[in-house]
């Protein structure tokens, strides 16, 4: 029986066990960077296999290193653990008993596919030329995220190549999309604080009004996108908040802005971050008042290496898994994902597996209603055990 | 001897006395709508003096009639009594006992003189050619005010010229100033929430940004006064609040702005507000937005009859009261005072008295260091009182 | 007779010459700096009469020099003899000859009467007790007009006080208006030139656009008036001119843009002036434009001398003028106006004669179809009369 | 002897005409719509050669026939001749001898080498299988363009597919760049015109200030591309023009702005068009002015059948033309081109030709030192040769 065979038996065989993980994931969620339960369960799954289980980072993130039996290439798959400040408003038997926590994103899912994935592939280990490196990252949601630190903290030496991917209920259960190159967006959030002077509503000329300041600076910001962007290239400027909280007769002495970049190219992240800065001054010095920048570079773009992505998209149709209908290029999606620390250190490949509930069903990522459906599981779990075994066989 | 040496020794005697008062009312202020006890208080005063007293208004306001022995008109004299929302910063000993509330802009004083001139002019009322209606007035500091409902209550039937005066710490003691015709601003207030539609901010185009709205209104609110008013009118606009809190990585779907509006004609008054409504409804069709929009018009611009002004600051200078060192036209003041209803009902005047604790000395009403220099009040009681008899003088 | 009788039977015997030179003076109008024929045509009228002409400045203003017989102070009076870059639309026998030139001022007017006054002082001087200087100035119509260069030149050398006038066509023939202390705007004229970097419309990060710098230049600096200026004081900020004309599908490298700058003290003059800067500047450091700036600060806000203009208004009102029936405080004036320079050197008096040729007519000063009331240069005439003889009465 | 070996024969044979030719046209170049000349030229060209030529549409637009000896497919070939208004600054022989009018685009190399192309294709037409229909077109450069009329005029009935080509001096020569789908912009010009009131510059209140509304339509137009487009999609609008020119003390009555539009789908047309006009009625309701938009729809996205396109770059790359050296995706292009009415009509491929004098030079197109490599002809010949065998070869 070939390895892939094999693996597939041993996978649809496992479908059970995954559901059961990811119900039981899914019941007790905790918040990104404080998943000390989640990880110490999903390291007991570990217990009796024959693998080696590694911390990185300073959070609850971990590595299992599956050696195999032949000589060749190391692969790490990684998955996400984490879960959100939402609170779940589904009707389920493993409904969140974690007040404001839910899995409203599908890590859930990911982190169950991935475990029962290792494990087969850890039974099969002396017949695979070389060996994968399951990355367990925590914190994805939020800022500065896991997987940061873990890569800092060695997690990629030694690996040749990243898989990663993400539920998408936006997508039908059996589709999987991919894009290559810059895939999803890379990320800055900044805060600015401009300080006039306050006073009484009548008597403005003994005042500088930050709200004044405040509300043309929004609207010079405006100019960043639409005049200094090619208009081919991708960038977003959303101020997000305003906080100039008053009363009625009072002149403003300070207000808070807080904003959200997104871009899609590193260079593009340097022009519109130069940008804000130099229209947050402009303001200064128009206004007289002054402007404390907080600003914060953060998520990467994420950039799927091309000939791997096509690689890795060719195996898994030539995999025939019968769950799986469509293999499309889903084009470049507009959030970020930290993901994207993996693909800047090492060549990577994140696609995205549909799990909408049925036709038209909308539950959309980090909403209360979230919902995926399990189906999509077992085409994760085939998709990339396909793609490791593909993998692993063209370096042969 | 003249009546109006009788009425400046009774003054001079009662000093002690109106300081004492004063200090009372200064120890335990109430909020403006909620001066029981202090209206309890000075109705005690007046229970065993010739006099009736009737309330006026909803609130604790009420009136205290004095008849003259004499034919002649009737003369209103106004003090307000409630305090601020502020928490007295002072060390006296009879600093204000309860928390944050503070007598932070001197109507203990108002109340303090007004009391002791009534009780020396109802010890003289035989004499009187006309009679006095001692207004005492609650709730100046928060719209609506207590003067509205009061006049629309019938305080000033009958009456046919009121006078007021404040006392001022930014005036040197021993000075009164005063302003013919247009002297203390009209002020509207109005509330604007801007509605769009939410959203994740790195999909801008599925939202509508309330933040940017909201800001490209408060530029374009800069031409009222820039374009709109004549450049020898008065008039500002301020938006002293502009609630747009949220998060780094979502659109706002709603901002509230909240607005100032002082003006010094009643005609402009009017250009004022069609123009804001105008330029709401302006954002409204610009950015496919919805703007609510709740306008208060509140206190009217306060008029002092010219000819009654002239006539009583005449009459004050020639009463040659020793502690009064300067009459002095002062010009028009900022700040909005409900008297203004009562000058907009019958001819009335209202003046400054200077109580500045020393030279230079800044002690800013509305402060938590507010302080006024107690000698003001005799000035205040002698010039009111000399306006007083000088009043019903002429028309003998 | 009294010298004032005598004045008046001499000015009312002048009356058909003063309309005579009047229509002479419409028929030939002069630009302003270019009155030579003007002048020669006034030269030549006092030409035989006993006293002194002396040319003041660069251009072809002068003064003539009436040394009384008494001694006793010396008072200037002033006319302005230029006209305006205006094709005349009215039909009259006068009419201009000069095509694009008209006097639709009234300046012509101001000559008239003013030779003629002149005359009869002349032949009156031996019992003046004081002497008359009178100026004749050039180009009041245009910066930087011929007052400035006139004082420097030495014009008021000498004199005490100046009386100057204005026909009105906006006042009704037969009144007289003036105003105490600041009564005509001061006047700042700028350029701004914004220069970015031109480009194709289809690739704008590869341009600096000028008009979007120069729009958000505009915006801002509506601020000036709405923020920075006390809602009590004046003050106007115009951009008369936006130069920003190009093509469809390139972006412009540079606009020019002209402001005028009106005010009623010399300190918002500074005020205005420093945040006009100030908003330029902003907008070179939020675009990284570059912007060059020429601001011109020139005629000064006209301050009439209260005393002296109280004492001519009474003087004027005690003359018993027959064909004058209202002198009124016509309130401060928006146009701004260089005999502000004599004022600003030497107390003055500057007022204004209506001109209306009937009840509502409406024909603006400066319009191709104005028309003055030449009954209005009697009364002109005769009210300077009696101010001069006032003046120098009371220095006896 | 293969077709193909044949046709490249012929062609190195006509390289001295093709040069000849398209130097004659430089020499004579005639403005968009005013090509009679040059249309009058390329026709007698044709005169004795055996094909049917046919005038399309209102201008100098015509067709020339080439019916193939067997049956197949038709494939239009198509190329501009018409020339811009820039003042050649070029030392050449050929120099443009009409003055203000240059060959600033390389249409005359367009021209040439598909003269030369079709007379080639004459000769071996009875072994096409399939017919050819050359499209000299008029007026690319100049709105509404010459291919809409002549389509509208049937000059596609029965074609199956288009090709076409541009000269680049940005890309080297021996190269040729595509691009799939969308691949140049689309494009929509308007023209607005505010009125407001015209007044003096001292007297904002009276006048309504349309610099004022200019100015704040410019930066709310920003809002378009910033917040209302994907940041996927693309899409830029400018305003090039501004026309506001006034004087220093006058508010200007009314402004005229020209704008441009680039998209690259028709659905972000649709949006941009709704939030320009949106944007233009929100300020007449904001200030109260007049907006009249006069809004031109034109050239459409011009996109590349993938299909075709890959074919025909295929057919090149197989054809081992030797002065080709490279075959790139260049990316899309910014600028508009109206080909795009052939390419919404029927499936085409546009493609471009490097033309570049030497590495790194600058001769931009529409520039008056212009300039391209004349090696670039033979390429551009062979080539489109190339495709057109290669077409008709697959319908066999």
């Amino acid at each position: 029986m070939s390895l892939k065979t094999e693996l597939m038996a041993k996978l649809d065989a496992a479908q059970p066990e995954m559901i059961k993980i990811r119900r039981h994931l899914h019941k007790y969620p905790e918040l990104s960077f404080h998943e000390e339960k989640t990880a110490a369960y999903i390291k007991a799954f570990y217990q009796n296999l024959d693998c080696q289980i590694t911390n990185y980072g300073e959070g609850y993130g971990f590595a299992v290193e599956i050696s195999g039996g032949q000589p060749g290439p190391k692969l790490a798959l990684r998955a996400d653990f984490d879960a959100l400040a939402v609170q779940e408003d589904n009707d389920l038997p493993f409904k969140s008993v974690n007040p404001g926590v839910m899995h409203a994103c599908g890590h859930d899912g990911h982190t169950a596919y991935l475990m029962v994935l290792a494990k087969a592939l850890i039974e099969l280990k002396d017949r695979l030329h070389g060996s994968i490196r399951v990355i367990h990252q925590n914190a994805e949601e939020v800022s500065p995220g896991g997987a940061k630190g873990m890569v800092a903290d060695g997690v990629l030496d030694g690996v040749d190549n990243v898989i990663g991917l993400h539920v998408m209920t936006s997508m039908p259960t059996g589709s999987i999309g991919y894009h290559l190159n810059e895939t999803q967006t890379g990320r800055a959030n900044f805060t600015i604080t401009f300080t006039g002077k306050g006073g009484h509503a009548s008597m403005p000329h003994l005042s500088n009004d930050a709200i004044v300041s405040g509300s043309y600076f929004v609207t010079a910001l405006q100019t960043v996108v639409s005049r200094r962007i090619d208009p081919f290239d991708t960038a977003s400027v959303t101020i997000g908040s305003f906080d100039g909280n008053g009363s009625y007769n009072a002149i403003k002495e300070s207000v808070t802005l807080k904003g959200d970049v997104r871009v899609m190219k590193e260079t593009t992240r340097k022009t519109v971050r130069s940008q804000i800065e130099q229209i947050a001054h402009g303001i200064e010095a128009m206004f007289g008042v002054r402007a404390e920048i907080d600003y914060d570079d953060n998520y990467p773009v994420l950039v799927n290496d091309p000939q791997l992505t096509t690689s890795v998209m060719e195996t898994i149709k030539a995999a025939k898994i019968p769950e799986l209908t469509q293999v499309f290029d889903c084009g470049p999606q507009d959030p970020s994902e930290d993901f994207a620390y993996f693909a800047q250190h090492t060549p990577s490949c994140f696609f995205y597996v549909g799990c909408q509930t049925s036709d038209g069903a909308n539950h959309p990522h980090h909403s209360p209603d979230f919902m995926l459906n399990e189906d999509a599981l077992i085409i994760a779990a085939k998709s990339a055990g396909a793609a490791v075994l593909g993998y692993l066989d063209q370096s042969k």
